[in-house]
Protein backbone atom coordinates (compact mmCIF):
# COMPACT_ATOMS: atom_id res chain seq x y z
CA UNK A 1 0.00 0.00 0.00
CA UNK A 2 1.71 3.13 -1.02
CA UNK A 3 0.27 5.40 2.01
CA UNK A 4 1.57 3.03 3.91
CA UNK A 5 4.78 3.79 2.93
CA UNK A 6 4.16 7.61 2.89
CA UNK A 7 3.04 7.38 6.12
CA UNK A 8 6.30 5.39 7.65
CA UNK A 9 8.45 8.15 5.73
CA UNK A 10 6.81 10.95 7.95
CA UNK A 11 7.07 8.72 10.77
CA UNK A 12 10.69 8.24 10.84
CA UNK A 13 10.91 11.91 9.89
CA UNK A 14 9.05 13.00 13.11
CA UNK A 15 11.09 10.07 15.41
CA UNK A 16 14.24 11.44 13.87
CA UNK A 17 13.35 14.73 15.10
CA UNK A 18 13.56 16.56 11.85
CA UNK A 19 9.31 17.65 12.02
CA UNK A 20 9.06 19.13 15.43
CA UNK A 21 5.98 18.96 17.59
CA UNK A 22 3.31 21.39 16.76
CA UNK A 23 5.29 22.23 13.43
CA UNK A 24 3.04 22.69 10.73
CA UNK A 25 3.12 20.19 7.85
CA UNK A 26 3.48 21.85 4.15
CA UNK A 27 0.08 22.40 2.45
CA UNK A 28 -1.24 18.81 0.87
CA UNK A 29 -0.38 19.71 -2.33
CA UNK A 30 2.85 20.70 -1.80
CA UNK A 31 2.84 17.14 0.29
CA UNK A 32 2.55 15.01 -3.07
CA UNK A 33 4.23 16.42 -4.86
CA UNK A 34 7.46 15.84 -2.42
CA UNK A 35 6.04 12.23 -1.96
CA UNK A 36 4.89 11.83 -5.95
CA UNK A 37 1.25 10.98 -5.29
CA UNK A 38 -2.10 11.90 -5.69
CA UNK A 39 -3.97 13.79 -2.77
CA UNK A 40 -6.03 11.01 -2.47
CA UNK A 41 -3.33 8.57 -1.70
CA UNK A 42 -1.61 11.80 0.58
CA UNK A 43 -4.78 12.17 2.49
CA UNK A 44 -4.97 8.52 3.22
CA UNK A 45 -1.51 8.54 4.99
CA UNK A 46 -2.51 11.75 6.80
CA UNK A 47 -5.67 10.12 7.98
CA UNK A 48 -3.67 7.01 9.34
CA UNK A 49 -0.96 9.54 10.97
CA UNK A 50 -4.10 10.95 12.56
CA UNK A 51 -5.68 8.03 13.86
CA UNK A 52 -2.18 6.84 15.06
CA UNK A 53 -1.90 10.33 16.98
CA UNK A 54 1.07 11.45 15.25
CA UNK A 55 -0.80 14.55 13.57
CA UNK A 56 -3.97 16.21 14.09
CA UNK A 57 -5.62 19.13 12.11
CA UNK A 58 -6.60 22.45 13.13
CA UNK A 59 -10.01 23.61 11.57
CA UNK A 60 -8.79 26.08 8.31
CA UNK A 61 -5.35 25.93 9.53
CA UNK A 62 -3.95 22.77 8.44
CA UNK A 63 -2.10 19.89 9.77
CA UNK A 64 0.43 19.48 12.67
CA UNK A 65 2.71 17.60 14.25
CA UNK A 66 1.32 16.30 17.77
CA UNK A 67 2.95 16.84 20.91
CA UNK A 68 3.71 14.60 23.47
CA UNK A 69 0.23 13.14 25.19
CA UNK A 70 -0.93 13.92 28.58
CA UNK A 71 -0.50 11.06 30.96
CA UNK A 72 -3.50 10.63 32.78
CA UNK A 73 -4.07 8.76 35.65
CA UNK A 74 -7.17 7.60 36.30
CA UNK A 75 -6.51 6.02 39.64
CA UNK A 76 -4.86 8.86 40.72
CA UNK A 77 -5.88 12.89 41.81
CA UNK A 78 -7.48 14.09 38.71
CA UNK A 79 -6.48 18.12 38.64
CA UNK A 80 -6.24 18.68 35.16
CA UNK A 81 -3.85 21.94 36.23
CA UNK A 82 -1.31 19.99 38.95
CA UNK A 83 -1.14 16.67 36.28
CA UNK A 84 -0.31 19.24 33.61
CA UNK A 85 2.02 21.37 35.68
CA UNK A 86 4.00 17.75 36.80
CA UNK A 87 4.39 17.07 33.26
CA UNK A 88 5.93 20.37 32.26
CA UNK A 89 2.96 21.58 30.22
CA UNK A 90 1.35 24.89 30.69
CA UNK A 91 -2.32 24.43 31.61
CA UNK A 92 -5.26 26.70 30.91
CA UNK A 93 -9.05 26.68 31.45
CA UNK A 94 -11.61 28.68 29.52
CA UNK A 95 -14.77 28.63 31.45
CA UNK A 96 -17.64 28.49 28.45
CA UNK A 97 -20.60 28.49 30.12
CA UNK A 98 -21.90 27.77 33.65
CA UNK A 99 -25.71 27.57 34.40
CA UNK A 100 -28.50 25.93 36.43
CA UNK A 101 -30.79 23.60 33.74
CA UNK A 102 -33.42 20.97 34.29
CA UNK A 103 -31.28 17.97 33.80
CA UNK A 104 -31.36 16.19 30.49
CA UNK A 105 -31.20 12.64 29.64
CA UNK A 106 -27.41 12.04 30.37
CA UNK A 107 -27.27 14.17 33.58
CA UNK A 108 -30.44 12.37 35.12
CA UNK A 109 -28.94 8.73 34.30
CA UNK A 110 -25.37 9.68 35.48
CA UNK A 111 -26.13 11.55 38.81
CA UNK A 112 -29.45 9.32 39.34
CA UNK A 113 -31.98 11.94 39.39
CA UNK A 114 -35.14 12.53 40.09
CA UNK A 115 -37.08 13.59 36.84
CA UNK A 116 -37.35 17.71 36.14
CA UNK A 117 -34.17 17.81 38.79
CA UNK A 118 -32.25 20.87 39.01
CA UNK A 119 -28.36 20.33 37.79
CA UNK A 120 -25.37 22.38 37.56
CA UNK A 121 -24.00 22.39 33.96
CA UNK A 122 -20.29 23.60 33.73
CA UNK A 123 -18.67 23.65 30.48
CA UNK A 124 -15.36 24.11 30.20
CA UNK A 125 -12.42 23.77 27.72
CA UNK A 126 -8.71 22.90 28.78
CA UNK A 127 -5.78 23.60 26.83
CA UNK A 128 -2.18 22.46 27.23
CA UNK A 129 0.73 25.05 25.69
CA UNK A 130 -1.98 27.24 24.29
CA UNK A 131 -3.45 24.37 22.55
CA UNK A 132 -7.30 23.24 23.15
CA UNK A 133 -7.06 19.49 24.06
CA UNK A 134 -10.21 18.53 25.99
CA UNK A 135 -13.98 19.83 26.39
CA UNK A 136 -15.44 19.35 29.91
CA UNK A 137 -18.44 19.20 30.97
CA UNK A 138 -19.54 18.60 34.45
CA UNK A 139 -22.72 18.40 36.03
CA UNK A 140 -23.18 19.21 39.51
CA UNK A 141 -25.85 18.52 42.79
CA UNK A 142 -27.15 22.15 43.82
CA UNK A 143 -28.40 20.98 46.85
CA UNK A 144 -24.79 19.62 47.78
CA UNK A 145 -22.96 22.66 46.28
CA UNK A 146 -25.39 25.84 46.54
CA UNK A 147 -24.42 28.70 45.52
CA UNK A 148 -21.87 27.25 43.03
CA UNK A 149 -22.43 29.33 40.28
CA UNK A 150 -21.26 32.51 42.04
CA UNK A 151 -17.40 31.29 42.35
CA UNK A 152 -14.84 31.83 39.52
CA UNK A 153 -15.25 28.29 37.84
CA UNK A 154 -12.18 28.62 35.75
CA UNK A 155 -10.15 27.42 38.31
CA UNK A 156 -10.35 24.11 39.85
CA UNK A 157 -13.85 22.79 40.74
CA UNK A 158 -11.39 20.19 42.94
CA UNK A 159 -10.38 23.18 44.85
CA UNK A 160 -13.75 25.20 45.48
CA UNK A 161 -15.40 21.92 46.45
CA UNK A 162 -12.57 21.17 49.49
CA UNK A 163 -12.21 25.30 50.45
CA UNK A 164 -15.51 26.50 50.30
CA UNK A 165 -17.61 23.07 50.57
CA UNK A 166 -15.42 21.00 52.62
CA UNK A 167 -15.88 18.38 50.24
CA UNK A 168 -13.25 15.81 48.61
CA UNK A 169 -13.65 12.93 45.53
CA UNK A 170 -12.94 10.04 47.69
CA UNK A 171 -14.04 7.77 44.78
CA UNK A 172 -14.68 7.43 40.89
CA UNK A 173 -16.32 5.47 38.93
CA UNK A 174 -14.84 5.97 35.09
CA UNK A 175 -15.68 4.96 31.90
CA UNK A 176 -13.08 5.06 28.75
CA UNK A 177 -14.60 5.09 25.29
CA UNK A 178 -13.99 6.51 21.83
CA UNK A 179 -16.03 8.54 20.01
CA UNK A 180 -15.70 11.65 17.57
CA UNK A 181 -15.96 15.26 17.86
CA UNK A 182 -18.92 17.04 15.87
CA UNK A 183 -21.15 20.60 16.49
CA UNK A 184 -19.45 22.76 19.18
CA UNK A 185 -17.55 20.28 20.91
CA UNK A 186 -15.55 20.31 17.84
CA UNK A 187 -15.28 23.77 17.34
CA UNK A 188 -14.01 24.76 20.27
CA UNK A 189 -11.36 22.31 20.23
CA UNK A 190 -10.47 23.94 16.76
CA UNK A 191 -11.43 20.19 14.98
CA UNK A 192 -13.12 19.44 11.71
CA UNK A 193 -16.00 17.41 12.87
CA UNK A 194 -15.31 13.72 13.06
CA UNK A 195 -12.06 14.12 14.22
CA UNK A 196 -11.41 11.31 16.82
CA UNK A 197 -12.28 11.07 20.41
CA UNK A 198 -11.39 9.55 23.71
CA UNK A 199 -14.44 10.07 25.95
CA UNK A 200 -13.60 9.73 29.61
CA UNK A 201 -17.10 9.55 32.05
CA UNK A 202 -16.51 10.07 35.36
CA UNK A 203 -19.06 10.09 38.71
CA UNK A 204 -17.24 11.11 42.03
CA UNK A 205 -18.27 10.30 44.97
CA UNK A 206 -17.55 12.71 48.61
CA UNK A 207 -16.09 11.47 51.56
CA UNK A 208 -19.52 9.92 52.65
CA UNK A 209 -19.88 7.83 49.57
CA UNK A 210 -22.42 10.32 48.00
CA UNK A 211 -22.84 11.20 44.35
CA UNK A 212 -21.20 14.23 44.33
CA UNK A 213 -20.86 15.08 40.69
CA UNK A 214 -20.18 13.75 37.23
CA UNK A 215 -18.16 14.76 34.20
CA UNK A 216 -17.68 14.16 30.93
CA UNK A 217 -14.45 14.84 28.28
CA UNK A 218 -13.65 14.97 25.20
CA UNK A 219 -10.10 14.45 24.85
CA UNK A 220 -8.51 14.90 20.92
CA UNK A 221 -7.55 11.70 21.17
CA UNK A 222 -3.62 12.14 20.33
CA UNK A 223 -3.34 14.58 23.32
CA UNK A 224 -3.99 11.70 25.69
CA UNK A 225 -2.41 8.53 27.47
CA UNK A 226 -4.32 6.83 29.75
CA UNK A 227 -1.77 5.06 31.93
CA UNK A 228 -1.81 3.02 35.20
CA UNK A 229 -0.89 0.51 37.55
CA UNK A 230 -3.21 -1.95 38.61
CA UNK A 231 -2.22 -4.36 41.50
CA UNK A 232 -4.23 -7.24 41.37
CA UNK A 233 -6.28 -8.31 44.67
CA UNK A 234 -5.86 -12.48 44.84
CA UNK B 1 -26.47 19.66 9.20
CA UNK B 2 -28.41 16.39 7.61
CA UNK B 3 -26.28 14.12 8.16
CA UNK B 4 -26.06 14.10 11.83
CA UNK B 5 -30.43 14.33 11.96
CA UNK B 6 -30.09 11.35 9.78
CA UNK B 7 -27.28 9.50 12.23
CA UNK B 8 -30.08 10.57 14.81
CA UNK B 9 -32.44 8.74 13.48
CA UNK B 10 -30.89 5.39 13.27
CA UNK B 11 -29.94 5.74 16.82
CA UNK B 12 -33.14 6.40 17.33
CA UNK B 13 -34.05 3.33 15.81
CA UNK B 14 -31.46 1.21 17.57
CA UNK B 15 -32.14 2.18 21.33
CA UNK B 16 -36.45 1.78 20.28
CA UNK B 17 -35.57 -1.98 19.39
CA UNK B 18 -36.03 -1.84 15.99
CA UNK B 19 -32.73 -3.03 15.03
CA UNK B 20 -31.34 -5.37 17.09
CA UNK B 21 -27.71 -6.17 17.64
CA UNK B 22 -25.68 -7.83 15.24
CA UNK B 23 -28.57 -7.53 12.46
CA UNK B 24 -27.30 -6.12 8.61
CA UNK B 25 -28.17 -2.20 7.93
CA UNK B 26 -30.14 -2.66 4.56
CA UNK B 27 -27.60 -1.62 1.62
CA UNK B 28 -25.91 1.86 1.37
CA UNK B 29 -28.44 2.66 -1.73
CA UNK B 30 -31.76 1.35 -0.34
CA UNK B 31 -30.65 3.37 3.03
CA UNK B 32 -29.94 6.32 0.91
CA UNK B 33 -33.70 6.35 -0.49
CA UNK B 34 -35.24 5.86 2.97
CA UNK B 35 -33.63 8.79 4.18
CA UNK B 36 -34.09 10.95 0.88
CA UNK B 37 -30.43 12.06 0.72
CA UNK B 38 -27.31 11.30 -0.98
CA UNK B 39 -24.79 8.33 -0.80
CA UNK B 40 -22.36 10.99 0.64
CA UNK B 41 -24.51 12.12 3.07
CA UNK B 42 -25.32 8.56 4.12
CA UNK B 43 -21.45 7.57 4.36
CA UNK B 44 -21.20 10.73 7.10
CA UNK B 45 -24.40 9.57 8.60
CA UNK B 46 -22.93 5.94 8.73
CA UNK B 47 -19.26 7.06 9.60
CA UNK B 48 -20.11 8.92 12.85
CA UNK B 49 -22.39 5.59 14.07
CA UNK B 50 -19.09 3.81 13.63
CA UNK B 51 -17.37 6.26 15.68
CA UNK B 52 -19.45 6.48 18.25
CA UNK B 53 -19.61 2.39 17.95
CA UNK B 54 -23.41 2.44 17.66
CA UNK B 55 -22.62 -0.05 14.15
CA UNK B 56 -19.98 -1.70 12.87
CA UNK B 57 -18.37 -2.65 9.06
CA UNK B 58 -17.93 -5.96 8.05
CA UNK B 59 -15.14 -5.54 4.95
CA UNK B 60 -17.49 -6.99 2.01
CA UNK B 61 -20.07 -7.91 3.98
CA UNK B 62 -21.61 -4.74 5.28
CA UNK B 63 -22.95 -2.30 8.14
CA UNK B 64 -24.01 -4.21 11.20
CA UNK B 65 -25.56 -3.02 14.51
CA UNK B 66 -22.61 -3.06 17.39
CA UNK B 67 -23.68 -5.36 20.65
CA UNK B 68 -22.96 -3.98 23.72
CA UNK B 69 -19.15 -3.57 24.37
CA UNK B 70 -17.73 -6.01 26.88
CA UNK B 71 -16.77 -4.15 30.05
CA UNK B 72 -13.22 -4.59 30.51
CA UNK B 73 -11.83 -3.85 34.05
CA UNK B 74 -7.77 -3.21 33.90
CA UNK B 75 -7.85 -3.12 37.38
CA UNK B 76 -9.30 -7.01 38.08
CA UNK B 77 -8.40 -10.37 36.87
CA UNK B 78 -7.28 -10.21 33.10
CA UNK B 79 -8.89 -13.42 31.87
CA UNK B 80 -10.50 -12.69 28.54
CA UNK B 81 -12.29 -16.12 28.65
CA UNK B 82 -13.85 -15.49 32.35
CA UNK B 83 -14.77 -12.01 31.52
CA UNK B 84 -17.03 -12.87 28.64
CA UNK B 85 -18.68 -15.74 30.66
CA UNK B 86 -19.31 -13.63 33.25
CA UNK B 87 -21.04 -11.09 31.06
CA UNK B 88 -22.96 -13.44 29.46
CA UNK B 89 -20.98 -13.75 26.56
CA UNK B 90 -19.58 -16.60 24.27
CA UNK B 91 -16.21 -16.47 23.70
CA UNK B 92 -13.21 -18.22 21.33
CA UNK B 93 -10.10 -17.28 21.14
CA UNK B 94 -7.66 -18.38 17.72
CA UNK B 95 -3.92 -18.94 17.59
CA UNK B 96 -2.93 -17.21 14.71
CA UNK B 97 0.91 -17.55 15.28
CA UNK B 98 3.08 -18.85 17.80
CA UNK B 99 7.21 -18.75 17.17
CA UNK B 100 10.37 -17.59 18.59
CA UNK B 101 11.76 -14.49 17.37
CA UNK B 102 14.58 -12.09 17.64
CA UNK B 103 12.93 -9.46 19.85
CA UNK B 104 12.17 -6.23 17.74
CA UNK B 105 12.11 -2.34 18.54
CA UNK B 106 8.31 -2.98 20.20
CA UNK B 107 9.08 -6.09 22.02
CA UNK B 108 12.75 -4.73 23.41
CA UNK B 109 11.41 -1.29 24.47
CA UNK B 110 8.45 -2.93 26.12
CA UNK B 111 10.04 -5.98 28.00
CA UNK B 112 13.60 -3.81 28.39
CA UNK B 113 15.35 -6.78 26.90
CA UNK B 114 19.00 -6.76 25.16
CA UNK B 115 19.46 -6.25 21.71
CA UNK B 116 19.51 -9.63 19.82
CA UNK B 117 17.25 -11.28 22.95
CA UNK B 118 14.95 -14.29 21.86
CA UNK B 119 11.89 -13.81 22.70
CA UNK B 120 8.33 -15.67 22.50
CA UNK B 121 5.56 -14.18 19.81
CA UNK B 122 2.41 -15.04 20.33
CA UNK B 123 -0.37 -13.84 18.10
CA UNK B 124 -4.13 -14.67 18.65
CA UNK B 125 -7.79 -13.58 17.62
CA UNK B 126 -10.26 -13.56 20.25
CA UNK B 127 -13.99 -13.66 19.76
CA UNK B 128 -17.26 -12.78 21.16
CA UNK B 129 -20.39 -14.33 20.20
CA UNK B 130 -18.74 -15.35 16.93
CA UNK B 131 -17.71 -11.96 16.03
CA UNK B 132 -13.58 -10.87 16.12
CA UNK B 133 -13.11 -8.21 18.69
CA UNK B 134 -9.54 -8.18 19.25
CA UNK B 135 -5.76 -8.94 17.63
CA UNK B 136 -3.66 -9.97 20.76
CA UNK B 137 0.11 -9.99 20.81
CA UNK B 138 2.00 -11.38 23.82
CA UNK B 139 5.67 -11.07 24.04
CA UNK B 140 7.05 -13.74 26.50
CA UNK B 141 10.20 -14.17 28.21
CA UNK B 142 11.79 -17.32 27.60
CA UNK B 143 13.87 -17.66 30.11
CA UNK B 144 10.74 -17.63 32.66
CA UNK B 145 8.68 -19.85 30.38
CA UNK B 146 10.56 -22.34 28.79
CA UNK B 147 9.29 -24.71 26.15
CA UNK B 148 6.09 -22.64 26.70
CA UNK B 149 5.15 -23.18 22.85
CA UNK B 150 5.13 -26.73 23.63
CA UNK B 151 1.15 -25.85 25.34
CA UNK B 152 -1.53 -25.58 23.57
CA UNK B 153 -1.46 -21.37 23.04
CA UNK B 154 -5.35 -21.13 22.06
CA UNK B 155 -5.96 -21.99 25.99
CA UNK B 156 -5.71 -19.15 28.81
CA UNK B 157 -2.16 -18.51 29.30
CA UNK B 158 -2.36 -16.91 32.25
CA UNK B 159 -3.77 -20.72 33.07
CA UNK B 160 -0.33 -21.96 31.77
CA UNK B 161 1.68 -19.62 33.64
CA UNK B 162 0.30 -20.48 36.63
CA UNK B 163 -0.59 -24.20 36.33
CA UNK B 164 2.61 -25.44 34.66
CA UNK B 165 5.36 -22.49 35.89
CA UNK B 166 3.55 -21.94 39.10
CA UNK B 167 3.62 -17.75 38.27
CA UNK B 168 0.80 -15.27 37.99
CA UNK B 169 0.35 -11.84 37.33
CA UNK B 170 0.64 -9.46 40.70
CA UNK B 171 0.88 -6.42 39.43
CA UNK B 172 -0.09 -5.03 35.28
CA UNK B 173 1.52 -1.61 34.39
CA UNK B 174 -1.10 -0.37 31.51
CA UNK B 175 -1.40 1.80 28.59
CA UNK B 176 -5.04 3.07 27.00
CA UNK B 177 -4.70 4.59 23.27
CA UNK B 178 -6.25 4.82 20.50
CA UNK B 179 -5.58 4.24 16.66
CA UNK B 180 -7.12 2.65 13.66
CA UNK B 181 -6.93 -0.86 12.08
CA UNK B 182 -4.78 -1.65 9.27
CA UNK B 183 -2.66 -4.55 7.20
CA UNK B 184 -2.83 -8.23 8.86
CA UNK B 185 -5.06 -7.01 12.22
CA UNK B 186 -7.67 -5.19 10.09
CA UNK B 187 -7.79 -8.53 8.27
CA UNK B 188 -7.86 -11.03 11.33
CA UNK B 189 -11.16 -9.03 12.61
CA UNK B 190 -13.15 -8.89 9.35
CA UNK B 191 -12.14 -4.78 9.45
CA UNK B 192 -11.77 -2.62 6.63
CA UNK B 193 -8.55 -0.42 7.11
CA UNK B 194 -8.68 2.53 9.29
CA UNK B 195 -11.37 1.23 10.96
CA UNK B 196 -11.15 2.88 14.85
CA UNK B 197 -9.04 0.63 17.05
CA UNK B 198 -8.58 1.18 21.06
CA UNK B 199 -5.24 -0.12 21.71
CA UNK B 200 -4.35 -1.50 25.31
CA UNK B 201 -0.54 -2.18 26.08
CA UNK B 202 0.35 -3.78 29.45
CA UNK B 203 3.16 -5.40 30.85
CA UNK B 204 2.90 -7.88 33.31
CA UNK B 205 4.72 -8.43 36.65
CA UNK B 206 4.93 -11.63 38.45
CA UNK B 207 4.61 -12.67 42.43
CA UNK B 208 8.24 -11.18 42.86
CA UNK B 209 8.00 -8.34 40.61
CA UNK B 210 9.71 -9.56 37.82
CA UNK B 211 8.49 -8.37 34.18
CA UNK B 212 7.49 -11.55 33.09
CA UNK B 213 5.15 -10.83 29.66
CA UNK B 214 3.58 -7.51 27.80
CA UNK B 215 0.81 -7.64 25.63
CA UNK B 216 -0.58 -5.31 22.83
CA UNK B 217 -4.35 -5.51 21.76
CA UNK B 218 -5.79 -4.12 19.09
CA UNK B 219 -9.44 -3.65 20.01
CA UNK B 220 -12.78 -2.89 17.42
CA UNK B 221 -13.43 0.22 19.12
CA UNK B 222 -16.95 -0.26 19.53
CA UNK B 223 -16.51 -3.86 21.41
CA UNK B 224 -15.04 -2.73 24.26
CA UNK B 225 -15.59 -0.08 27.23
CA UNK B 226 -13.03 0.22 29.67
CA UNK B 227 -14.82 0.26 33.08
CA UNK B 228 -13.37 0.76 37.19
CA UNK B 229 -13.62 2.36 40.02
CA UNK B 230 -10.56 3.85 41.52
CA UNK B 231 -10.23 5.10 45.21
CA UNK B 232 -8.07 8.21 46.01
CA UNK B 233 -5.25 7.89 47.74
CA UNK B 234 -5.04 11.16 50.32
Amino acid sequence: MQYVKIKDAIVEQIDAGMLAPRQKLPAERKLAETFDTTRVTLREALSLLESEGRIYREDRRGWFISPEPLRYDPTQTLNFTNMALNQGRTPKTELISAKSILANKQAASLLALQPFSEVYQVNRVRYLDDRPVVYVTNYIRPDIFPKLLGHDLSNSLTDIYREHYGMVYQSIRYRISTSSLVGATAQALRATSGTPAMVVERINYNQSGELIDCDIEYWRHDAISIESVANLAR
